[in-house]
Formats: structure tokens, C-alpha cells, sequence
């Protein structure tokens, strides 16, 4: 198994085929999944100081690892099941972002978005 | 640029930087951005019927790849901002997975989650 | 205490400043909040078969109806901080709709939004 | 029309028969579009400074109105398609919240939920 995307996406298909798992890998359920594990990331943070963000606690960090992994996951399956290249769209994403917002009008505004 | 993950994170940190946004990007706020695009996505298969998953239209496959990519880029960011590699996260989420849901015990059955 | 929107806004706030919560409810912290309310609703109905609707078994309308109840609690209290009237924001909407999707044109239409 | 929770919802059911849209409005669709509202208002604040809260400007609170409604509807056909009286489920939480965190072991403390 290579550490790579490609590498996590056979063993996820794998792991829901052994399981007959796939027939509730719908992009629907799995994008409802996704809200799920974002809802569930977001909730670790909600009280938390907007400053922090460089001495995370170490327990803290264990569980956004935990919850950073199962977005990972079921959007690694999301696009397995509805055939897209996730880092070619990422990609594509970016090279769109860097025209869209250019440098010299970007800087420091905080109503531009983030690439 | 290597088309990884890593490649993606490197690029996404200096866009960042370039446009003095690292300030916006705390955890708290890319947290926060996962859930809006994750919602994003929710929305685009709020109405559709539960059995589509095959035959998607090219229109909506567009949408849907847009729309991961923006969860996957702020998930990058997150991951970068907090310390975490996503790959060794996820892959160890797969490793208890694996564990967890045996094969034998979890065929078919829905209550069981998915890897 | 009345049972409405409003009584239970006025001991939401009662039951924030008693505790000194009060600091930890902005409105962006109350939006997290929010989306991680939905998401651990949306997660109970994430593999369910979407024909389901009726039927729902007693423990599941109990864990949806605890999840229902967060989010209208936090969504009182982002509506209280941000000074918004709850009710009215609904009815404009609605009126808005009503404007928006003609019966006619709107019937059975699954492109159309809900209202 | 009275203006109250009852009053919108027998609106909004209304609304839904006469585009025969209730077909689209099952209980997984509506937590679906719950989560996607949820991710718009998360995105109105996603990267507003935290302590913002008292002198929101206008534009930004008409979103946030508008945001919060669109949340409020969905949740209470939510509540309606699956039986719950959202009224009294929030009653019933806010119940179990003033036993479980005790005003002297709750002051000020971050980790504390918020009622």
C-alpha cells in the first residue's frame, strides 16, 4: 500500500466491498457524511478561543487528527463513487484561485476567500 | 509541484502567505470553512433521489468535483495550521477500522458505520 | 414560562448569564454550534433509506428529537445575540417563496427549493 | 396566521402540498438541507473576528436573517414529517440542562455546553 490518496482509496473500495457496505455509498449518504464529520470537527473548536491554533493541547489534537482522518475518509470514498480525481480538482481549484484573486488585491482583506 | 497531497499543502501555504490571509486561517476558522463547503455539497444532493449515484449528470459531477475540492483544500489547510499529516491520520482511522468492523460481524448491516 | 419562541429564548438567556456563558455566546461561536448540531442530526439518518419517513422507530425519533431540540436551542440564542426575530425572518421568507415558486410552475418540480 | 412556530408550520405544510413537493421532503432530505443552511450561515462568519457580535453591519445581518430562517423552516418541516413538537423537545432539553450543569460548577467554565 502506497501513503498516497490513491493508495487509501483501493483500501477504503476494499473495506466496503468485504463488507457489502457499498450499497450505502451512495454520493447522497456520503455527502451526508461528510456534513456529519465537519459538524463534528467543527464542534471540538466552537468555544474555543479564535486565537489559539499554535499550543493545541495534545488530547485536542488527537481527536481534530481523528476527525480531520474521517472527513479524509468518507470524501476519499465521495469521490471514488462518483468518479472524480480529487487531487486533479484541488488542482483546478487552485489554478482558478490564483486568478481569481491576485496578490496585489488580496492582501490582508478578509472578505477574500482562501484558496 | 508533485500532484500529492503534499504538493497541494506547500502551494495552498504560500498562497496563503502571499496574501497575508494565515492570519484568517486559524483552526477554528478553517473548521468552520469545512462545515460551509461541506454544506455546499449537502445541498447539491439535498432533492435528489437516494438510488442516483451512477449515472450523475455532467453539469452536476461538475458542482460535486468543485465542491470537494474546496472541502479537501480547507481540509489540507487545517491539517497544515494544526500540525497534523492527514495521511498518517486517516491511514490509522483505516487501521482501527479494520479492527472494529470484522468482516464477519458487520456484512450488510447498516447500523455499522463505513471505514 | 410560556411555551414559545420567546419564553424559551428569555430562559436561554437567563440560563447563559446565570453560568457566565454569555462570553462564549458570539455569533460565529453560535454558528458552529449550529453546524455541529446538524451534523450529529444528519449523521442519525446518514444510511437510512431515504424512503423511510413514517415508520421511524421510538429510539430514533428520540436521539432526532434531542438533535431537533439543539439546534432550535442554539439557533435561539444566535437569533437573541444577533438581534434578529426569529419568526418574522421565517414569515418574510416564506412570503418571499410564496412569490418565488408559483404553484403552477413549481409542481412536483425537484429542482425547485422548499420553501 | 398567527405568528407562532404552529402558525409556520401549517403554512409551510401547506406550501409543500400545493407544489406536491412533499415527496421530496422526507426526513433525511430535510436533515440534508438543514446541514446546508447551517453551512451558509457558518460561512457568513467564517473568517469575521470573534469578538464581533454587538455591531454586526446591516447587510451582513440580513444575511444572517435570512440564513437563520432558512434553518428555522427546514427544522420545523423536519420536526412536522417525523412527528416531534419542536417546542416541547427544546423545553424537555433545557429541562435536563439545568440539572446537568449546576450554575456553581458551570460558571464560566469553556468546556461547559451551553444550554
Amino acid at each position: 500500500m502506497r501513503d498516497s490518496l490513491e493508495g487509501l482509496r483501493d483500501r477504503l473500495a476494499r473495506f466496503a466491498a468485504e463488507r457489502d457496505w457499498e450499497r450505502f455509498h451512495t454520493p447522497k449518504n456520503l455527502a451526508m457524511a461528510i456534513t456529519g464529520e465537519a459538524g463534528e470537527l467543527a464542534a471540538e473548536l466552537q468555544w474555543s478561543d479564535p486565537a489559539d491554533g499554535l499550543g493545541i493541547d495534545p488530547d485536542l489534537r488527537t481527536r481534530l487528527g481523528s476527525e480531520a482522518a474521517d472527513i479524509l475518509i468518507y470524501l476519499i470514498r465521495f469521490a471514488d463513487v462518483t468518479g472524480l480525481d480529487l487531487l486533479s480538482e484541488a488542482k483546478r481549484k487552485i489554478d482558478d484561485n490564483d486568478l481569481r484573486y491576485s496578490v496585489s488585491l488580496s492582501r490582508g482583506n478578509a472578505d477574500k476567500r482562501s484558496g
